[in-house]
């Protein structure tokens, strides 16, 4: 394209469109179904392999269980090798294990409309877990309140392009850390009529949290259905922390999901080469997702994947790097051998500010989870700083980005309107389109729209206040907070909530640590 | 993750690493040999219905090829069917030209270390091109000068991550329309060693730009290698230009390059819809790339795409959305099906900033041109503002992305060494890997080490000014042209290149349209 080409293009359209300003191209839906294949980037002798030095890890140096003596019992039972609580498995054991759980499952949401399908060609966008800090252009870097986790989860209710609430989508702490999980669940169920996740730092708030969910949806439909998931770690290399799995366990138990995640740094808790840190990552989630059929067969429970990399002048981590995006693909094709649902990366960055590097990082790192075939993309939506701070700027750019995704995997759609043959005939060479009958029936869906960047010529951009992305994002998130409105909940349901916690709450002590 | 383990994952590295900083794991190359498989996300009866409906368009509408009988006369004996400039093609006639193009070709730099391959599975990356104006951060955006040209050939030969010196740059509107040309080349010979792209604006300067790679590399090898390209445009929809068609037969007569590109902004000039704009693109590229082959068969000639899409709401173009990103791995099998080199999008936006919008949508459209398959990707680096600004801190920003993009396309290997198996045996479960056997064999190229992200802790990066990514870029280009050295060049050549420069100087008046 010359420049003459690209300014001449400009010309005239402004004018004639700006009376038929159109909501965006894509409509929301309660979750994505894909219209495109996954990135398949390795070859089958490479994938097998992979499997092998999975199982022989599993079969020679084995996994730790630690802490927890019924899970130890349930891998005796299973006729697995234990010594002390060091476990060893024979190849193929966990795979035959594994045939019990659900390739495809559904986590319910209050809202019907917002229940959500886990797994095969279903994709589910949650906002990012687990910061201390929170961030905004206004006020900097601080620890996040219970205010800024029910602003976040106001801010992700309003988003037409998330499709789950997510969990501790920062850590609330003004409140005692023993008693937080019960504000978290419960700002989820008021402010938010989405699919959520529960707590998992303990067994008796991962118990509590499952309770919750059967006074909003009744005990008889929890115990049919998922309606909660918690999101549990390896501690990588080869620990599962009895934190974890008791905490997994209960899930399980109460036929509830989890999603199961190694958390490999590579150098550190892995090795420092992607395949190896693949293979470690197979053999801990497989040897976790086994452990939850053991407990309660069929129960809900995704493949998780978190590789990262360091940076090796500072040791630092870092996030939406080339080497776990292209990683993520094989995860994803390893998943898939192993029918079970995907979880993967998300909008990673290590930037402190919603920038430059935020973006190319996370734009790499979210475009390799859709194209990895991930079905639960956690981090989808905020993260930044390593995921020590949650931003609010940055939430909404993701956010735009996940709406982006949508039309992205819709892919590229082939029938005769697409084609749209008649339509050549009609303007014939050196004519435009603009007023064409195909181009007049299709403009208004034909492409994503998104609301956060500036596609105005620069001179308009100029006079609008030559703003950034980031100070854009920083109005709208304000705007969205303004705009917000809480969906309905059933008083009744609401009031024993309410009991129920105040109840845990007197129960016991604060505990801060 | 949790917090809590990111953050204990910072601790210690830091101090113990500093004192081994190492160089980008990744080394600089020619160019890169993809290591991972195209995405292609399409299947057979899909691409069919593509390629039927382009070779309906050829039949029935047919292209118009204006001001140039010798085009015309070339159709005609080939069998064409020709009614005034309207040319219509009986389907199957330009695939069974095209067989003559070659697959893959070499365009020789002038150092022959930095000789570029086309082609196959080789990815070559192009700076920017065409922009009139050029933007910094001091300065903001004015018209492009000759020194911005320059300064921009130096920025480029001075990014491990580029392989090729691109062509008009930036536009050096200080120099006459009909003259510039004359200063581009040289420049690129002057300031680069790497293949570079020749004037293609009008036939004579064509000639021009060819006759200065006769003075560079002597006639004979002109006449046997391709040692020039140039890129030119369909003038969508269905148009081919004689300025252009006269330009590309003087670069095919040569035995040159050409990169012909069709420019389609969905909705303007090719349908708003993604299937019917890529088999208008199939069509119009067809017809160039088969011309080519009618004036000299086996000319080296470039598969080009340019998808795009536009605001609803403004009507202005976009860049960087999703539509084009995901049509362009169409795009890519359709070329592949042709056995031709590709060329591919690039690091597009239509930010006025290199700020998060900047990358977003530049990464987006980035990793697009690397998974379709591209073997030449012009617009790597610099973009802003919709091509109409070159910037000097998204040239950098761009290098940056260019290097992940190596480790990215090399994939994951799969073998002994990066399977690290006997490193589990040797670290156990809960241990850390820093200081393993495998860790300290590998860590050096292990990851892809940005020059330009920021990954140190928050109190740290704080500590050094706060600074976001665009700042950081600011300084880099400004250290990198300070430390600018220019490649020897033989002074007999230069002098000889100067003299004919002065003597087409003076030749003509200055003309400034």
């Amino acid at each position: 394209m010359s420049a003459a080409e690209t300014a001449r293009s400009r010309s005239g359209r402004a004018a004639r469109r700006a009376e038929r300003a159109v909501k965006g191209a894509v409509g929301a839906a309660p979750y994505i179904v894909r219209g495109i294949p996954t990135y398949d980037v390795l070859g089958e002798e490479s994938l097998q392999r992979i499997e092998a030095a999975a199982d022989r890890i599993l079969a020679e140096t084995g996994i730790d269980f630690r802490d927890d003596d019924a899970a130890l019992a349930l891998w005796k039972k299973a006729g697995a090798r234990v010594d002390g609580v060091r476990v060893r498995f024979e190849p193929g054991m966990l795979r035959e294990i594994l045939k019990t759980a659900p390739a495809e499952f559904t986590q319910h949401a209050r809202n019907p409309a917002n229940s959500v399908r886990i797994g095969g060609r279903n994709v589910v966008f949650a906002p990012s877990y687990g910061s201390p800090f929170v961030m905004d252009l206004d006020r900097g870097r601080r620890f996040g309140t219970l205010e800024d986790f029910e602003n976040f989860v106001k801010l992700g209710q309003s988003s037409p392009w998330l499709h789950h609430s997510g969990g501790t989508i920062c850590e609330p702490t003004d409140v005692a850390v023993n008693k937080r999980h019960l504000d978290m669940v419960y700002a989820h169920i008021k402010y938010s009529d989405r699919a959520f996740l529960g707590s998992v730092t303990a067994e008796d708030r991962a118990e509590d949290s499952i309770e919750m969910t059967r006074i909003l949806f009744g005990p008889e439909f929890v115990e049919q259905n998922c309606v909660i998931m918690g999101n549990f770690n390896v501690n990588s290399p080869l620990v599962w922390d009895g934190t974890m799995t008791r905490g997994m366990r209960a899930y399980a138990r109460a036929g509830q999901g989890t999603v199961l995640v190694p958390f490999i740094l590579g150098g550190a808790m892995g090795p420092v080469t992607s395949a190896g840190a693949i293979a470690q990552a197979l053999a801990e989630t497989m040897a976790g997702c086994a452990l939850i059929q053991l407990e309660r067969p069929g129960a809900p429970v995704v493949f998780g994947n978190f590789l990262s990399s360091m940076s090796l002048r500072s040791g630092s981590p870092t996030f939406g790097t080339p080497e776990p995006a292209i990683g993520s693909m094989v995860v994803g094709q390893l998943a898939r051998r192993l029918n079970l649902p995907l979880r993967c990366s998300g909008n990673f960055t290590n930037s402190k500010l919603p920038d430059a590097q935020a973006m190319m990082e996370g734009t790499m790192s979210m475009l390799a989870a859709v194209q990895c075939g991930a079905n639960f993309v956690l981090h989808s939506a905020g993260f930044l700083d390593g995921l020590l701070s949650m931003s609010y700027e940055k939430f909404v750019l993701d956010t735009d980005l996940c709406g982006a995704m949508h039309a992205y995997l819709r892919g590229v759609v082939v029938d005769d309107n697409a084609l749209a043959v008649d339509a050549f005939a009609e303007v014939g060479p050196g004519n435009h389109f603009f007023g064409c009958r195909h181009t007049l029936a299709n403009y208004e869906t034909a492409f994503w729209d998104s609301e956060l960047s500036d596609n105005e010529p620069f001179e308009k951009w100029e006079q609008n206040g030559a703003e950034d992305s980031a100070t854009r994002a920083n109005r709208l998130w304000k705007k969205r907070l303004a705009e917000y409105v809480a969906p309905d909940l059933d008083p009744g349901i609401d009031e024993a909530l309410r009991a129920f916690i105040a109840r845990r709450k007197t129960a016991v002590a604060d505990q801060w640590y």
